[in-house]
């Protein structure tokens, strides 16, 4: 199929990796150019814009940083919209704010252009594996429509409701996976001060109720303070912490727990450590010590 | 081999049965003397006391609910200690400070008894698989004198350290258990109130780094408002953080997630539900509405 991939970053590049590799045609593109010469040594074509890749794909799939960067590569000066035939799909798997992505889906139709608001949770080795879980809101015959190209990427792709649903679980999602993150730093630097050698920690509870992925990732790279490479900033975790809690205002849902984590990682990005990687939170806990 | 068991409640029951279906002898005691039929019709021998249990077994197991009860097992009148004969082990799958474990060890190094803590984590479900994840302090030689045994229980049976090792290394493990059940409460009902269907999270979420046994177990029973049959009370958990607390504060420890997680099940017990399923504390959060 025809596909369209805009946001070749850390999750987009292995993403659009995939896709070539199950046979699809791909046109791409990324804000910053360089980052394409990974997926065009791959077989991918180089779109000029988004607007000339939505003019190339039936289904336009994207994966950028925030609601700011989706909306301009949508509706921008040679965005999206400027290219895209009626009757086309977009598949965004970007983490926005669920009343943004009900609002994109309301200009998008009124072009004839169906979204699907898709993010996903897996991280990079999830991206790399197709393992995603990824979190669909939208028109039930368009989340049908894309699923079998999705399904090279997720290991379940589940559809939540309308327009916003998808997102509306991906905050659910992060609420867990950020506090996780949080919690599991403590739960390394106690073992540490408690003379427990942290690094088998990961392996120890492997199987029982502790267990996760973020144990197994996060957890093995704070207990040996390897933050490189990254697989993920702390200040996109802020990002989606901060749309659930305002969320969250809006609905009178009380967060206690995930509103320490929004603190936490405040804390981090107030330390300039806003874009480093996230496991670098354990140093919150710990200062310099092991 | 002959085997004690000393504690058939919610988890030695499922272990003590794992036991017996392998072949093992086993005498079992229990506090409350009805608790023993389950056990003892599928073979299991009625010890009089924890002293003749540990007249009867080469290994003396034993899961109590706390340190005292712990105390009074093992040094009571009639202890474990009044018959257990020297060069025995005991392994106790308690979940109790780490310092306590230390003391116990030394107390009953004396007498010629090894002691292995070995608190374990996985849940009911877990001890009736086998595929609890158990994390052990104490002497090599003890540890792997014990493992074959151990191992009808266990996907995994680690040893952390000296005395004291596998008690930290269960507080670390319940900083996590008990503040991500707190998290997973806070997802549901952020979700509940985003118009999404909570009850389809756990499996929308399955294989994502939100995913856990918590969710797929405790997020369900949240979702459906569902706590019966109980798989463990909120006093349990609350025991075990407030363990981790003091371990954390002599260490000076922050835990800024997990004490929020205390205030939230001290915050339960203050509503008089310290005895119900851990579950209910989405009830915090969402009052009686779903």
């Amino acid at each position: 199929m025809n596909l369209g991939f805009i946001g070749i970053g850390l999750m987009g590049r292995p993403m659009t990796l995939r896709l070539l590799a199950a046979g699809h045609r791909v046109t791409v593109w990324n804000r910053s150019r360089e980052k394409l010469a990974a997926v065009v040594e791959k077989g991918a074509s180089s779109g000029g814009s988004p607007a000339e890749v939505a003019r190339e794909s039936e289904i336009v799939m994207m994966c950028v940083t925030d609601q700011r960067a989706a909306e301009e590569v949508l509706f921008g000066a040679d965005g999206v919209t400027a290219g895209a035939k009626p009757g086309s799909i977009v598949v965004d798997f970007s983490s926005i704010a669920p009343a943004s992505a009900r609002e994109f889906a309301t200009r998008l139709e009124a072009m004839g252009i169906g979204l699907v608001d898709a993010p996903v949770s897996g991280g990079v080795a999830g991206a790399e594996n197709g393992s995603l879980a990824i979190m669909a809101g939208g028109r039930e015959e368009h989340v049908e429509r894309v699923r079998s190209v999705v399904m090279h990427l997720a290991q379940r792709f589940t559809r939540m409701g309308d327009s916003g649903a998808g997102q509306a679980t991906k905050l659910a999602n992060q609420v867990i996976v950020g506090s996780l993150i949080a919690v599991i730093a403590e739960a390394v630097r106690l073992a540490e001060a408690s003379g427990v050698d942290a690094t088998r920690l990961p392996e120890a509870l492997k199987g029982g109720f502790a267990d996760s992925l973020p144990l197994q990732i996060f957890g093995a790279r704070m207990a040996a303070r390897r933050f490189e490479p990254s697989l993920g900033a702390a200040a996109i975790m802020l990002k989606d912490l901060e749309n659930a809690a305002t969320v969250a205002k809006e609905k009178g849902v009380p967060l206690p727990m995930s509103s320490t984590a929004v603190q936490l990682y405040r804390m981090l990005a107030a330390h300039g450590k806003a874009e480093q990687e996230i496991s670098t939170i354990i140093e919150l806990l710990a200062g310099g010590r092991k």
